[in-house]
């Protein structure tokens, strides 16, 4: 058996995660007990969520403790098995940290793909975690008509990119939130934005002055990824029976101390133009999920949702990937490929097969880590 | 013909309103020309809300002027008539001025009332805006379910009793956010309160302590008469998909200047409890009004809601009622009587009568009062 080459996680970060906080280890493989099965990680995930699990919180399940492999979602297939409901070459979803292979006893713990509704990378993003929280928070909570305007903080993001594309094949009229005026001019080429506004550097005033001139029929719907300064700029722009979408990002940092986080209320706004605000977390649409993904996979085969992936290769540029991520130059999805997929070996029926009456996706833990 | 003796509106206040805004007058009636009609006024309704028409504000219609007679919404009863439209005897509820008659042309800017679905001076409280207010705010934004729990700011005010009473009668657990303790004891004596929580005096987390304890197991439904520091208080104890209703009073005044009103933003408690936060302006619920009066009058007849009614008679005691009114001090609903209705002489058929079937409340003009 050859050995598993894996990412360290050493110690906790002082504030911003620096490179210091991992290490290149390898250990030998272990023999199978029962009930256990060994897969090879072949796709590994790279998400701002993880540095929320790197954090001492007594209490928490799903922490990285230093001396720990890191964590890491990713697309694995099984290559032995003692355990009955696991076949070998089953592509599988789940946990399965920043190594080469990953040993489990815990199939509940990973979600089976089917190889035939979409790609396994595209489970990592547009109909995963991804895919599903734009869906969601855009049909269940934004609830749009054609012809209304969709506006969206981080609108470079994974999830800002497929939000617009869904509400540009809806017929919305969708407008970017970004960082930089470069990234303006690169979100209205590549995913369809109708017109993009970068904040940095701008005040709230002016911020809502761009605002203006990019909704000339004001906010229909708010698909609002960063909450803060950038959402008071927002408020002057509602038009009546607004829908703000509360996904959060930025935000979420704040969660243990939300006094923290000040600003204008927008109370009176909300009363007086009868906005719906509304929080959305993934995790409560686990019985609606098929079908979205369903909907999704249909999207990315007709060319209606498209996905950038930045795939780096081999275990050892994980770090590198995940700062590259984190510092947001990635161009796209952040991936890291360890391994070829085998799909002829996969024993799961393609589509229409029978996984999509199986709970197949996402699992709770899964859910939970967009959450956090 | 008689004189009409009013109250005339002789200055605008500097900040809050005092007494020499007003003067009580008295002039002759004259005679109706073709198309009016003279109506006796028999109820009035002192509102805060009237207030906000005092101030100097260009291109707002509704707003009083220096030398008016003050306005008041009523009830009055038609005596004499040269509109086809409106037959002597109709009892109507509309803009009567704080006067003892009023002639009109504007058959449209009065609702006839139907006295035999509810007493005239509920039309003013419970099966009017205040009861619809209740209605459509904890009903249709706030999908309450038996067993929740109702929390209500200004939880003694007209609105937040009628609510209470509404809660209560749907078996959920309620509890009211009032101004001192003595008024804290009164409700729950008066309005069925499980609890009652006081705020005069307290900072927020003193305030957020008693909220714990008058609610042990969260609250679902925030009916938020008040914003402010009030509400930032409650952010503390909100349970999963907790409905937020901004009905807004005293935030209210802000509305022309929204950056004034900060403090601490709520997404994150939004996002991470999926709370949804709506506001409700009564216009929008023109289209479902009749059942919602069918409904709230039955409740009244079946004594589900009761109303207080703080009532002074005569004209020349419209001023104090205003200003009891404004200082918190009315025993419930404060109107002022001036003549009484003759439903004998009312050509109207009583319940189940035609008036149902018609436009007959509330007109826009009403409807937008409440949202000032």
């Amino acid at each position: 058996m050859s050995n598993n080459r894996l990412v360290r996680f050493i110690k906790r970060p002082a504030g911003k995660p620096t490179p210091d906080i991992f290490e290149i280890d390898e250990e030998p493989l272990r023999e199978l007990g029962p009930g256990e099965f060994l897969a090879r990680n072949c796709y590994l995930s790279m998400d701002p969520a993880l540095v929320g699990r790197m954090r001492d919180e007594s209490n928490y399940a799903g922490q990285v403790n230093p001396g720990d492999t890191m964590q890491a979602y990713g697309i694995s297939q099984v290559i032995a098995s003692r355990n009955s409901k696991v076949k070998v070459g089953t592509v599988l979803l789940g946990l399965c940290g920043m190594q080469q292979y990953i040993i489990s006893d815990d199939s509940d713990g990973f979600s089976k793909i089917n190889l035939g509704l979409a790609d396994a990378t595209a489970y990592l993003s547009a109909v995963g975690i991804t895919g599903a929280t734009a869906y969601f928070g855009l049909l269940d909570i934004g609830k749009p008509r054609a012809g209304e305007t969709l506006l969206i903080s981080a609108g470079a993001s994974s999830v800002g990119s497929i939000t617009a594309q869904i509400g540009k094949s809806l017929g919305l009229r969708t407008v970017a939130i970004v960082s930089s005026d470069d990234k303006a001019e690169q979100v209205k080429r590549d995913w369809g934005y109708d017109a993009a506004v970068s904040y940095r550097g701008k005040s709230i005033e002016q911020l809502s002055a761009d605002l203006a001139e990019a909704c000339p029929h004001g906010v229909d719907i708010y698909y609002d990824n960063t909450s803060g300064d950038i959402s008071e700029a927002v408020l002057d722009h509602f038009n009546d029976h607004a829908r703000h979408v509360v996904i959060g990002r930025l935000g979420i940092s704040h969660l243990n101390n939300t006094r923290d986080d000040t600003g204008r209320r927008d109370n009176n706004t909300i009363l007086a133009k009868r906005i719906r605000k509304q929080g959305m977390v993934l995790l409560d649409y686990k019985p609606k999920m098929r079908a979205a993904v369903l909907q999704l996979a249909k999207w990315l085969r007709q060319g209606d949702i498209q996905v950038q992936q930045d795939v780096l290769e081999g275990i050892d540029r994980c770090p590198e990937a995940f700062f590259r991520m984190l510092s947001g130059d990635s161009q796209g999805k952040q991936l890291v490929k360890l391994a070829d997929i085998n799909p002829a070996a996969d024993p799961t029926p393609l589509w229409p097969g029978r996984l999509l009456t199986q709970r197949w996706f996402p699992t709770d833990k899964l859910a939970q880590l967009l959450a956090r």
